[in-house]
């Protein structure tokens, strides 16, 4: 298991690349839930969200042998583009493996970071089979989207500058899909803020880490229908598994209803755009669901790239 | 006319009350237009909009005999709820004249700052009529959108928050409506950047002021189409005609088809939500009216209230 020292470091070597996202406030949004609420921008984060942290953290700690074999992830999402932009700065070849139903804009938006994009069957089992044929055949390097320790390490970097932003905190609600940024996050917050409750925040069809959290074993869902497109990983990772029940104080949920209330909020009141995903922990906060009151909270929005198409049918 | 010293006073008057934007900066907003671009982000203001500076500064001046009258305005737009806020927060009434057809949330918008609404006729004249009645018949004191010296003084902070932030500056983008914003910052960046070109934007539809400065005579238009609906004023004042001629470099316009593009780009690349008046001055930028390179530009997204209905036929 990974330990604070370990986010130090990703973030020394994060810190010259990522962006320092701000911590964004709102009057009305304090109002409405009766705390002082930071909202984390991970929207503004280089490619619309925060996995460029974890895929830099982990592509710059490869030897010299295992960067000119290059690497292979597969992804629909922002994964991806996170891999491709981080392999494009380290002068890696990154092959990227999508389905063959990803956004257009998506599959541009990673092919204009220079990867190469292969094309799979939309079955999960089909991008994992492709994913695992490229590294045998053209010997490149796995980049795992949450289950793995440099990639935790690099995503609990958002914890550590919103450690430099505020001085306290009493609780951090981060969403999970896989727990990439909820491990990481949690190991920083709690050696960041010794007080600190850490919150998971899931949509109630992509309940699979509540489960687990209840259980104490990982439970693994049918494919969820939620609009968190980023939540459709059907069960979290061993690693983030083993951090959830060490540093994890409890795992809530919100409806998808929330989340597309919450999105409109944000870009209402305080003129972001977030993607459904995104928009899941801070739906947490503003519906209150912990009953919490006059506390410092923050709520992490993971990112911000959302289809052209589906935020004109939430408006 | 005033002088670089109002700007400074107006500063420390309204600095305890609104918020300090941030400067947004995007590498693909960089790389499209091969200068070094910052945006204003007004659009995070209190109220959603500049207009909160200028109508605070107004209204902090009077006197205690004029704040027990109350204010009047009339605006279906952002300076209604920046008076509206501004006399809230100094615990003075306001009233505020709005036409009929104006938009339900921008008139719940004024109201929960705790404004009356009179609604008048849809026409300027009709505004004009029933603010003017409400200062004799009630005695209030009126808060002029744009030909005030206070107004002008409180909108030209926007450009001291600016030089907070960076250091040079070769040209200053701002959007014009009644000149307001303008009129301010010119005052203020020419004593902040000595070396800046100060530039209007308006769109080609609503190009009174362009042609106001090429005639070097205040051109009075029929009220323009135009999507940017804060551009809709017929004509610049004269305080900000005065200033315009002294102080400002060029006026240029755009196309609302590139008001339109640069919203989708900062919805999709830069995850912010601007008003269509937000846009014109990042799209004058963006689309490089002036074939610029290398230089360090700043544009003024001057607010971000656009209706829901609008940004979803946009998208």
């Amino acid at each position: 298991m990974i330990a604070f020292s370990d986010i130090e470091a990703a973030y020394h070597v994060v810190k010259p690349i990522v962006h320092k996202t701000p911590l964004l406030t709102s009057a009305t949004l304090d109002r409405h839930c009766d705390n002082r609420v930071f909202l984390k921008a991970e929207n503004f984060q280089r490619i619309g969200a925060f996995k460029i942290r974890g895929a830099y953290n982990k592509i710059a700690s490869l030897s010299s042998a295992e960067r000119n074999r290059g690497v292979v992830a597969h992804s629909s999402g922002n994964h991806a583009q996170g891999v491709a932009l981080a392999a494009s700065i380290l002068g890696v070849q990154a092959t990227i493996v999508m389905p063959k139903s990803a956004p257009p804009n998506k599959v541009a938006g990673t092919k204009s970071y220079g990867a190469e994009v292969v094309f799979c069957e939309d079955s999960s089992d089909d991008r994992e089979r492709v994913a695992g044929l490229l590294e045998k055949e053209r010997g490149l390097v796995p980049v795992p989207p949450y289950d793995d320790d440099m990639i935790i390490a690099g995503q609990g970097t958002v914890a550590v500058e919103i450690a430099q932003d505020i001085r306290d905190l009493a609780y951090l609600f981060v969403p999970v899909g896989g727990g990439g940024l909820i491990a990481g996050n949690a190991v920083a917050a709690k050696s960041l803020f010794p007080k600190v409750k850490v919150i998971g925040v899931e949509t109630e069809a992509a309940n699979d880490c509540y489960q687990t959290f209840r259980k104490k074993e990982i439970v693994r869902i049918n494919p969820p229908a939620t609009i968190a497109d980023g939540m459709r990983t059907q069960s979290i990772g061993k690693r983030n598994f083993e951090i959830l029940m060490e540093y994890v104080d409890d795992v809530i949920t919100v409806s998808d209803e929330h989340v597309v209330d919450m999105m409109k909020f944000l870009i209402e009141r305080m003129k972001i755009v977030v993607e459904p995903t995104g928009a899941v922990a801070p739906a947490a906060v503003y519906h209150n669901v912990l009953k919490l009151a006059g506390k410092t909270v923050c709520a992490v929005i993971s990112g911000g790239n959302v289809d052209p198409a589906l935020l004109k049918k939430i408006l």
